[in-house]
This record gives C-alpha cells, structure tokens and sequence, in this order.
C-alpha cells in the first residue's frame, strides 16, 4: 500500500509538489459550489475540478449524489468527501442504514468497490491528504462496521462455491505405518493422500535421534536464530542440506511456505526492478512471496518454454530476472523441464529459482530432488558427504532451491540452498528467518538423521516408485482415470467438485481409505480429483484393497471412465492420445534396478526381500516392510 | 504489484479502456517524429502527447535524451521506449556499460529510480502494455544484472552499519537449565536471554507427552491441516488455547510470526477499506502482515492513547478498523493499557488484534497473559476448564489474541484466539494457514501440556517474576541502567551498538554468561541493549554471578551507569524521575505471595520450600530448582 501512494504521489504532480499541510488547508478552506447539489465546497475541491482525472471522477460522483441513492449506506464512503453536509443529510444517512447483514455482504461487493475507487482517485494519495480531506474529526456518522457480518458473509461464499473445507481428524500410526485411527483410538483407516511420501516419519534412526535430543536438549529451541535459538542442530542441519544439493551454504526456516515467501519477497523487493516469472501452476507459497515483494510478475504457461522465453526476451538483459518454479508440481504430479529452463535462464540473465518440495527424499541417487536426477550417474559416483566433479550438471547450474523436511523427510520445516552470498543476504534481510523462534532442537536433528538416511540408502524411494507404477497400472487397466504424469503421484481425475468429495467420504467411511479430494481453489474448478500418493508402506494387498475399493466407488457414483473423457476429446491428459508415453516415469527401469521382463510385483517382492535380509540398521522400521507384516496385522483392520 | 498495475489502470481512463492487443498495435505503428531529436516514434507516443502526465514526463525524457548522456547505461531503461533505434544508437549503448559492479552499486539507486518511473509512468501500467511499449525482442543491449554484486553490496551494507549478525551457537542443555554448551560440548555458559521464560521447554511431564507422542505417531503430521494433516493434537490444542483465552475458538499456525502475518493480511485485505491502527513499537510480524494486507496502515505513538484517538476519531465509524498491539514489548519490557484501548476500540468500532506473545504462561492465574492478569481475582475463581461470568473482563472483551508456543510454553507455533466466525474466516482464507504442513504431533500435544500445566501450577511464573525483581533491584542498587517496566524484562541501557556487542562478547567469553546485546534495527539507534530474561532456574548463585559480572563489564568498558544518564536529563526512561514508581510491577506483591516486610530472597527461599516439599507430579522438573541443586552442579561450570 505504501508503495502504491508513494506511486500515486508521483505519477500526480499535483499530489507530488504539495505538502500535506497545504493540502489540509486547502479541504478545510471552503467557497461556494457551483454544482448542481449547491452547497459549499473546499479549496481542494476546486482544484481537482481542473485536474483531468479527477474532474471526471467528480462528475461521475455529483450526478450520483443528485440521483435518488443520495446517502443511501452505499454512498456512505463517498458522503465523507462532502466536508460541509447539513444536519438533514446526516439524519438521512443515518435512516438509511438497513441491516447490517446487508450492509455487509450487498454494500461492499467488488463492483461497488471499483466504482468506489474510480469516483475517489484521492483515497489513494498520501495518508496526510486523505486525512485533510475528512474535515474534522466529529461525531460518528453512522454505524460501525459490521465484523460479524464480513465473517459470515465469507464463510458462506466459501460454503457456496463448495470450497469450505470440513478437516478429517486423522492419526498416524507410527506402528502400523501406512494406517491410523480416526476421532476414535479403535477405528483405522489406510492413509492414501499423506506427503510423509516414505514414511520417514516413524523411522526408527529418525526417532531414535529426536528422542535423544529432547532429553538432552529439551522441547524448544527458546529464542530467534539471534537470540539464543541457534545451535549446533541448526549448524549441523544447513551443513547437511548444502552438502545434500552441493551448494555452497542453506537456512533453514519454519516452512518451505516461509522459505519461498520470505527469499522471494526479499530478493523481489531488494534487486531494483526486478522482474519475477512465475509458472502458472506454482504453489500458494511462491505466489505470496512474489506479491509481497512488490516486484513485477510474468507468469508463464505451465512448463512451457516458448512463452516463457518470450517473456524473458520481452525484458533487457540488465533487468534483475528470476524465473520461479517447481521441480514436481504436486497436484498433477508434472515435472519441469528443468535443465531447459537453465539454460533460458542463462541466455536472458536470469537467476532460477526451483522448488523441489516433493521431491527432495524422493529423486536423485541422494534423495536431492529432480534436479540431481537429471544428471543421476554423475552424481551417484560421488560420495554424498563430499561431491566432486559435478560442476556443470543441471543441481549446479540452478540458482535456488529450496525444500522442505516436511515431506518425504518426514518432519516439518524448509529450507534455501544456494551460494554463500546468497543465502547470508537472506539471513541478514528476510524478516520472516530473522524475528521467529528456531525450530526445536529435536526437529532439526530428526530431520538431519532422516536426510543422512535417504542420501544413504535407495530403498524407500525404489519401493515407493515401484509401488506408484503399480498403483497407475491396476487403474489404468480398469479404465479409471490417472491424470499421466512422471512422477510419484497418482491424481485421479474426477472433474466435480460434490462428486469429487463424495468419492472421498465414500472410501472413507465404507472402505476406511482415507483420500482427501482436491477442489478448487486448490486446482481449477472442473478438474477436481483424488490425489493418491503410495508408499513404500502401501504393500501388495493394502494396494489391492486401494483399487478395489476405488473401482466399487466410481461405479456407485457413475463416476467417468478414461475412455469416456477419450470420447469426449481428452481432458488435462486424460483419454489423450500418446500422453502416456509422453509421460514416462522419470525414475527409469534400470534406475530402479527393474530386470528384463521383471514384472513389478517381482521387483517389489525382491525389494522387501533384501530389505528382511539386510542388517539390521539399514533399514530400521518399526515394523519390518514386508508383505507378511501386513497379514500380521491386528484384527479388526479395514480391508 | 498487482494491485498497484489495477490501480494505476483505473486510474487512467484511457489504459483502462484500452486492450492489450490495441496497445501493442499502437506501440508498433510508427509515425515520423516532430521531436528536436527527429527520427520516428509509435502512435502510442502520439498519444501520451496529448496526455497532461504523460506529455510532461516525454518532455523530460526528450530534454535528456538530447543532453549528453544519450544512450548513456543509465538511460538504457528509457532507451526501450525508442523502438527505432539505429544500429550506431546500438553501438553506443553496448560501449557506454561500464563494469557491473558499478552498474549494480551506482547504476540502480533509490534517486534514479524515482526519476525512471516518473520519466516512464506507462512502466507501471500492465504487462501487456509494457512488453509492447519495449518493441520486438532483439540481442541483448547490455551484460545481465550483477546478482552476486547486490548480493555483496546487500551484505557491506548490513557490515557498515553495524547491523550484521553474527549467532552464537548455544546449545540449552535440558538437564543443566538454564545452563548450555557452545560449539563445545563440554564448555557451559550460563543463559541470561532465552525467551523459554518458564523453563518449560524442560519440564518432564512436557517431554513425557512428546516422547510417547513421538512413539505413537511419529516424527511428523505429513500434510497440510487439510490433507492428511489434522488431527486429534490439533483439536485438543485449539480446544485448550479457546478455553485458556475464554474465547470460542483457536487457530493454531507455524509460529506466531505466520499467525500474525496471515491474520492481519487477511482481515486487512478482505474488509473494505480497512485501516489498520498500529503501535509503533510492534513487532516485525504484524508490521509484515499490515504491509501484506495492502490496506491502510495508521501507526500511532507507543502506547500514546491520546494519540490513537485522534487516528480512530479521524475515521468514518462505518470504516473497518484493527488496532494492532502487543500487551509486553519485547525489547523495552512496556505494557499495553489494553483495558483503555478497548474502550477507545468501543467507541469508535475498531476490533483489537492484541498480541500476547510475551505474555502467555507468564501473566494472570492460568497464564494467559496481561487481558486476564487485568481481572486476576475475576479468571483466577474460574476452573480454567469451564470459565464462567467473564464477561465483560478485558480478555474478553478484546477481539482477537495472538500468542506463542515457542517461548514460556517451551516449545514452537503459534495462535489466534477469538469468535468461532472470525477463527473460521481466517481458517478458510488464510494462505499462510492452509497451503503449510502441520506441526508435528508431538509439538502440538508438547505444547497443550505445558498450557495445562501452567494454567494449574502458577510456581514457575510466580518464580521468574521474583527473581526478576532481584535482579532489577540488584542492578539498581548498582547504578547500573535498567530500563524501567512493569514486567519480566530486564533491559539494560548500553546506548552504543559496538558497545553493546563488546559487553555481550566480555560477558560471554570472560564470564560464561550469554545475553545477546539488541542493536539495530530491532532497537532504535543509540537505544541498544543487553536484553536479560530471568526464569524460575536463575537461582542466587546465578544471580550473584550475573551481577558481577556485569558490573565488571560495566566497569571494563566505562559503560554510561544510571546517574550518567540522569545527568544528561534521563533517556528511555533510564534516570527519569519517577519512572519507577511509573513502572511498578504489573504483578502485585499480594499475587506474588510476598509478606508483609518479607524481603524477596526470603520469598524465592519459601517458593523453593513449597516446590520441594510438594508432591511429585506438581514440578516434575528433571533436577529440582532448590538452591540446593544449584551447588551440586557438576565441576567446571562457569561461576
């Protein structure tokens, strides 16, 4: 807002070259107005009636005022414009304020506002200004604003358009991994939507450290990163993610919400003129982190590379440039061709900014993310705790990346890794990293041991792409609609947004699946759908009892069929010729260790099987992932 | 950004009309120039002629792109308004560019950008009109932006003016509160600055309910609040803080940091034209979240009622106003006058938005901060399970509160309290509330254990309080600065940041004693601090030695004593007359406990006695706080 007066005074040269107090004097002094109304009006008022802009405005303001709505509560907001109203005008604006429901939700609807803005142009000039321009402060002039009234009337949008949500009360189990139990401790349901992707939530290794460092450390960190909240965790932690995406230095923050909205918000509002590209699906977090930074946004269509080198060609070369953007966009499971838009990024002289929150744990031969991926032999040579030779690969070449400990990490907070200056230049201005309290000291420990765990070992990330490519495979045998992406999700598109939850209520409360549906605002309306994420804890019947009880549900609902959105022309992929093999997983047969002729459940079942014989540490669970674990399984389990 | 482009757009009654497409077409049809320098312009730059804003801001640039600095680097922003240039015009751009380094230092300071924007006010209008207005993309005209130099220079700046931080790794150790080790684990200080006020980041019944709800459900929630996220932690938590509050519902966040940013940009931005009032010590957090919200922000003097009552009287009753404050100031240890604030909120239909932060576990009968410790007999005859005939109490009159986890409760996270509609509102519309993973389980059932065990056991608040008048009284007894406040905050006055930081480093290094010196930008300049937080651990022996060692300290450096401020007339209340009797404690000795002509060391010793003597599940603290415990500290610690 401050940034929007301080444009408005200067783009006006009037508003520019005039003091406050001279433009308080000048709305206090008043003459008679010539108007149709009569009446007196200020100094001020006669001057805007020279000025192009707002003698327009005032036209358009007076012949309301003359109109029959004068001093209705819609004109409330204007009435103050008129310094010198009469005794009679104000009993009228009084009678005139109906109830306070429909002050709410009729008076202040987006047209109204508009006009509002238009017939008001000064609203928007310096605070001094609009103050001066309210004659004296006086008795209340009508009703205060109804609170109660702006809350319910925006509860009852949300119920309206069907995007309020209802919560799920669900608990995870660490014992019975992928399951929970619901409001009640006797009911369980499967989790089939949780981003604790490999279930490194109840590791063992990740347990036990965190258990070890509450005792010795307590429960909180007890201060900001400056005051008494950094430690040898928090050292420990970022030296570990830098080490992970072999950059130079990370930080460590609440969130990856905060990471992206306070880097972005700051690197936006500090490099002068910068410009942000933006993917049109990037998530929540980086679309308030380029608004908060106040710095111009192109957003660029969905992992296309022509319009954003368009975009980027449309700027000069000297403008600061970041181009922001996901590795695996969650909600449709598409990947971003990265490496090409590194190479765009270095052709126009912009810096990338890639956000790799589902899929740090999850690609790459460390568990790095996409990113690391791409060149996946070279950095599987190198020894995870000190990389070589990997300068030039497409981790290298990217600017930013940030990532979270809450997903496939299993716990909770984000991150940036970059280079050195970089990130001591966030450190040193994001005001988002410096005036909160450090993540507990058990936090970043567990999540420390939980990364040192996947750079290490492959194994959960294999069982939870094998277990993803047999999931999309039993659906698409049974013509029920995956949106085709290469990565580990499984969208199931529905394409309503009642019939999407009902599908959800429905495997919850008679099969004991729980899958949250995906409505809008979270992905555009008609494209609602199930999101399914498997895990290495999704075995053999556990998926069976998935399809089977999918398949019963979109024949209860009548729900469409792949080859009915094929009849239909395709939709976001769906029934789309050639968009499977277009989307090949990116986790190739050979990476995943898949032998010749191999079917998957074989592959899935050696898994398990080298994963019972190994020693014991290397994959300590709870419960040892293995299909018979699951047949040894307590009674009264929903399957 | 946005809505500054929309603003400007409505504005302007021509871009407002005008599409996109239209624009282009104008920017790429020229016409011969009549212009002193010749040559052609587009029909877009016919038309700005006949502009009033537009026609004055093309006379500047013309005038300066006929000077001698044409096409110099700094003119190459307007030069992309001249979409003709000539090849020689080219060359002598790409000559003129200088090193980056200057290009980035020298090339973008604030003077030259406000000239830029006020020469190319169409640079504001929207995307489209402005890739139109830059012609067909071409090669590029100079070298890219200098990232790594606004990195250095971002960084030189913070190290110039004393404002770059340098953390000290600390590490609390749990079973030594309130000792720690550094980067060495066997090395221990002595925290003087943590903000786990209470010690509860240690108390064992806490740390019980986090191991078992680590082991029962894991490390992480593995998903947003609405996916997969919510669960029975978060019900119980919010059911506990509503009921803490006397409110009818809570909303629990990633920190307070994010409650307060989320809420205040959310209600800021969706009420019509909201003001928002705010105190103009408030934290970075709600001074964010104003700034996010866009609305207008009215910033009214440090608990200056006088003040705040002219903002409210100069605005509409009809106009939705938030008064946003705290009840403790962090870093000067001042009160609120929440009961008068509310009045004035009354009287001119503004809701409180009152953040509680440095208050919770710490003030009233159940801890719920200033509001209820203003009603102490009132909220202190309520079961905390069931308050009843509250009403009209300052907590619950107060509209919405804001407060912590992360400091007397221990642990991380943070909360809005309020009506169900309003937590709802925020709840479903609050980005920074719904698109973030949860907390972990075992921090939220960490956390409601720490609110229960402090709304029924009122030692440790009623400990941390006394030690803190010790140490007031031992510092003034001193002559040494203490700032004066009603509350739990021990500011010591240093008035100089080197100062400041030399005293903290001295206390550090020389005496085994951590108290982070406050410089700017948290502290105005010439206010900086040693900030000291006393907890119910600081037994005498601590005590003794904190003193000591600061009036060394005092003595090494030559710092300015109480007296020498007095001198000079006082400052920030530091050798004011009066300002103590000003700032009696906001705990009364009668709610302390303290006898008549009882001294306060004979008060801390009978607290003890009662804490020892009490039976085990009342102050389940792993070494018991006896002064006793103190002395059998194992060898080598700092004193």
């Amino acid at each position: 807002m401050e940034a929007l007066l301080q444009q408005s005074r200067s783009m006006c040269p009037f508003l520019k070259r005039t003091s406050p107090t001279t433009l308080r004097t000048l709305s206090t002094a008043t003459r008679p107005n010539t108007s149709p109304g009569g009446g007196t009006m200020s100094n001020l008022q006669v001057l805007a009636r020279r000025c192009p802009v707002m003698n327009k405005a005032l036209a358009v303001q007076s012949a309301r005022l003359s109109g029959t709505k004068r001093f209705t509560s819609r004109a409330a907001g204007v009435a103050a414009f008129q310094p010198m109203r009469t005794p009679a005008d104000r009993r009228d604006l009084h009678s005139s304020n109906g109830n306070p429901a429909s002050l709410a939700s009729g008076g202040y609807q987006k047209t109204e506002r508009g006009d509002h803005h238009l017939a008001n142009p000064l609203r928007s000039s310096p605070a001094a200004a609009e103050a001066a321009l309210r004659g004296p402060p006086g008795a209340p002039h009508c009703k205060p604003y109804d609170y109660n009234g702006f809350y319910d009337a925006e509860l009852a949008k949300k119920r309206k358009d069907k995007s309020y949500r209802y919560f799920n009360n669900i608990n995870r189990l660490a014992k019975e991994f992928p399951r929970a139990h619901t409001a009640s401790a006797e009911e369980r349901v499967t989790v089939w939507c949780s981003n604790d992707y490999l279930g490194m939530g109840r590791n063992q290794q990740v347990l036990d450290t965190m258990h070890q460092t509450l005792d010795n450390y307590g429960a909180g960190a007890g201060g900001t990163r400056n005051i008494s909240g950094h430690n040898q965790h928090a050292v420990t932690l970022e030296k570990t993610l830098a080490k992970l995406h072999g950059k130079e230095a990370a930080l460590v923050f609440s969130s990856c919400y905060v990471a992206n909205d306070a880097t972005l918000a700051t690197l936006g509002s500090k490099m002068p003129d910068c410009v942000i590209l933006s993917d049109s699906l990037n998530h929540a977090s980086m679309i308030q982190g380029i608004r908060h930074s106040g710095a111009k946004k192109m957003v660029f269509k969905h992992n296309d590379l022509e319009d954003l080198e368009t975009k980027l060609a449309s700027l000069p070369l000297s403008t600061p440039k970041i181009i922001a953007f996901e590795s695996v966009y969650s909600m449709c499971g598409s990947i971003a061709p990265i490496e090409k838009i590194q190479d765009l990024a270095d052709k126009y002289g912009a810096i990338t900014f890639l956000d790799e929150v589902h899929a740090v744990g999850m690609y790459g031969p460390h568990g790095a993310g996409v990113a690391e991926h791409l060149d996946y032999d070279k950095w599987a040579s190198q020894d995870s705790a000190t990389p070589q030779n990997t300068k030039g690969t497409v981790q290298d070449r990217v600017d930013i990346i940030t990532g979270t400990l809450g997903k496939a990490y299993g716990s909770v907070g984000g991150y940036i890794a970059g280079s050195a200056a970089m990130v001591d230049t966030i450190r040193s201005l994001a005001p988002g990293f410096i005036f909160t309290t450090s993540l507990p000291p058990a936090t970043m420990a567990g999540a420390n041991t939980a990364i040192q765990y996947l750079a290490e070992e492959p194994r959960e990330r294999t069982l939870q792409q094998l277990h993803t490519r047999a999931v999309k495979k039993a659906f698409n045998d049974l013509d029920i609609p995956v949106i085709p992406n290469p990565s580990h999700i499984v969208p199931l598109l529905v394409g309503d947004a009642e019939l999407a939850k009902k599908a959800s209520d429905k495997l919850l409360e008679e099969h004991g699946i729980y899958v949250q549906a995906i409505n809008y605002p979270t992905v555009p309306r008609g494209e609602e759908r199930l999101r399914i994420t498997p895990t290495p804890g999704h075995v053999k019947p556990l998926r069976d009892h998935l399809v089977q009880a999918v398949q019963a549900v979109w024949i209860d609902l009548g729900l469409k069929r792949t080859s009915d959105w094929k009849s239909q022309g395709g939709f976001v992929g769906v029934g789309v010729d050639g968009a499977e093999a277009a989307n090949l997983p990116i986790w190739e047969d050979a990476q995943l260790g898949l032998q010749a002729g191999e079917t998957l459940e074989a592959a899935v079942a050696r898994e398990f099987e080298v994963a019972a014989s190994a020693p014991a540490p290397v994959l300590k669970t709870a419960t040892p992932l293995t299909e018979k674990a699951y047949s040894d399984a307590p009674a009264g389990v929903a399957v």
